[in-house]
């Protein structure tokens, strides 16, 4: 798909991340400063240390993304042709090399500030089955579905980095037979595939931003886990939506991947039917095909297909603003979770389990919900890319598992 | 009530700014750089000007009230007995003196960095007017109310300062004789007068915050604005809560008054029954004794009593971490609506007018929702205090009052 020249990295070819990708991350060595790494195959470049041109060492010579990202488009297209200048011109190969660094000998950092983040709810298959799980007797999607991209405001403050261990959360559980509810750590730990999308260029309070201008603002994507406990959830959420069941961790990929990288897999998005309000009409191909992947503990378990989301980010964005809310440098919005219409395409537990009433097999061993100790990690293929992973692993709760009732003192 | 010696500083005794209050902010004069101020009277202390000891300077000579909220308690502790000290010790006056600023001559910012904001729905009366609203039929409460303080993260980036004017925002609105929402201004403005807590020592993730620790993490109080768009609201926030209808606009007192300020007014909470979880549980006195004022148009339409709050500030960040959800410097988390039993104390026009059905009169003229141009302040004293007002003007949506309906182009 590339029409790009060779890479002189060796590796980089066929690796997902070849010179038509260069996502960028923060990364330390030992435990020095952080700064703007952009992978290579296996290798991490050290961006500001390869000598950038003097109008990109600002944003590249940095210890998050957050410069690069509010700069603007014009900067983020000449970050790119730089990079990948110096890393298809051969005779730039010893000068570069020096900076070039194995990924797995750095830790990756989270590489942004993360202002405000938003959930949205945009798979029709995902809203529709957990409607069927929760609602078995009526309309599986709520009036209000099919004429806009449903959202809600997640914690910022709890986005962590992939490979940062989940510690499974306390919190009130009451099951339907139940009296009261008991103070417990969840008991139905779960996760949400999705695709996040991270604001680069801030707006005025009170100033839209039309679907028209989405790559304007959006620098890239990343994959993201949104952590769920479903008991708390199910019990907190009437009638101001999720909080405690989400908030004690988001975790997303270290890698960015600019939006200009993913144009390849543009696509148009699934036939919208009523057509919706003008504010939220889209120029086709609107859509990104990505294909995902769920691993637990190894072994491949779903394989959400992004490519049939009902609403589109430039959509997402579009209505995210129309109330004149601001953006900000960081703000990010994920997709919701991501399934398609087949069982082994679903983005989360709670509709691959149906409820927890059908258990799926990972490694030999059944699951409905994650167990401690359980592994879970996204990827993602766009094309010729591979995305940034999303790793993380259920540690214990803190404290033995005691469990509280109401009324005990 | 104050114990301490009178200042020197004239026209401060009962003006609700004595030396008992001290509440702080962010000022600038003219054109120049950001500062840490203390209101005094109708003056403002340059804090960080007036000489302040070495071990506080870095606090006090700060743009934002950040570093001095971070610091903890000892040093909020410190930096209220110097500036208790400075501004009763008359042989301090002739230094200090040409550090306080007419407060009409200086231009207030909004004092912190706002990390997550988070707003409780934790009034019972006000619950249980909406209910009686909204669901006329059934339960006024919900079934997990008495049980926790629900909330929801909402938009931290569109916080504004008092003074800020709010735009009517657009959205999709949707009547339930409509068949298809319709794009256009609200015409259901609304405003929840709510107290807000700004916290200031950040926990690690993973360590939640027991009621007993509520005063080393929280700096100080705000009044609070929740501006809501109840049409907005009413057709988008099934079933994952409250989102444009309120993200619009968020404003907060200039002043933040620091906790300890509040010590004497401190009053017993509610009583709560079923008798929460033991994370919940409170050593009394745990409420504030907070009279809040909605002013329209200059003319006071409404006085919500906090007192009688159901659930207390500690057991709000007691619930906010028992996940482990860190928090951080600048987290805010609001009350919710502070409404009390009686007509005259409901803190939202919604409650106010009763859905809309029972106009109000504010200077002469009938309201059930705002109008362009309506101007609205909020005011709260506690005891000797009078908290920093919070004021904000209705500016006409941005372009003609046109409606788009579904399907027209």
């Amino acid at each position: 798909m590339s029409t790009v020249q060779p890479t002189w990295v060796e590796g980089a070819a066929g690796s997902g991340f070849d010179v038509d990708h260069l996502p960028y991350g923060v990364f330390t060595r030992d435990d020095d400063h952080p700064r703007v790494g952009v992978r290579i195959g296996d290798l991490v470049l050290d961006a500001g240390a390869a000598e950038p041109p003097v109008a990109l060492a600002p944003y590249l010579d940095a210890p998050t993304l957050d410069p690069l990202m509010a700069a603007g488009r014009a900067t983020w297209d000449a970050a790119r042709a730089w990079l990948t200048e110096v890393l298809t011109d051969a005779s730039a190969a010893e000068r570069v090399t020096p900076h070039l660094h194995p990924v797995d000998e750095v830790s990756l950092r989270l590489p942004f500030t993360v202002a405000d983040y938003v959930d949205f709810y945009a798979s029709l298959d995902h809203a529709s089955n957990v409607g069927r799980i929760f609602r078995p007797e009526a309309e599986p999607l709520l009036p209000n579905w099919r004429h806009l991209p449903v959202a809600y405001h997640g914690r910022a403050g709890t986005v962590v980095v992939s490979s940062t261990d989940v510690v499974r959360p306390y919190g009130q559980l009451k099951g339907p037979a139940d009296v009261a509810p008991s103070y417990a750590p969840t008991a139905r730990l779960d996760i949400e595939a999705e695709v996040g999308f991270v604001v680069g260029v801030p707006t005025r309070l009170g100033d839209p931003v039309p679907t028209s201008a989405f790559a304007d603002h959006v620098f890239g994507v990343v994959l993201l886990n949104d952590w769920s406990a479903r008991d708390v959830q199910a019990w907190e959420y009437v009638p101001l939506g999720p909080f405690l069941g989400k908030s004690f961790a988001t975790s997303v990929s270290a890698w960015v991947t600019p939006l200009a990288a993913l144009a390849p897999v543009r696509v148009p998005l699934p036939a919208q039917e009523p057509e919706p309000l003008p504010y939220l009409r889209v120029d086709e191909p609107a859509g990104y095909d990505l294909a995902l992947e769920v691993v637990v503990n190894g072994e491949t378990v779903t394989h959400p297909p992004y490519r049939t989301h009902y609403w589109g980010p430039a959509q997402m964005l579009a209505h995210l603003t129309v109330n004149g809310a601001s953006l900000r440098t960081g703000d990010l919005y994920a997709s919701g979770t991501v399934s398609g219409p087949a069982r082994e395409e679903r983005g989360s537990f709670l509709e691959l389990s149906w409820g927890g009433r059908e258990p799926w097999t990972a490694g030999g061993e059944q699951r409905t919900f994650l167990e401690d100790g359980d592994e879970v990690v996204l990827r993602a293929t766009a094309g010729t890319l591979t995305l940034g992973e999303v790793r993380g692993r259920v540690s214990p709760p803190p404290r033995p598992r005691s469990v509280q009732k109401a009324g005990e003192s």
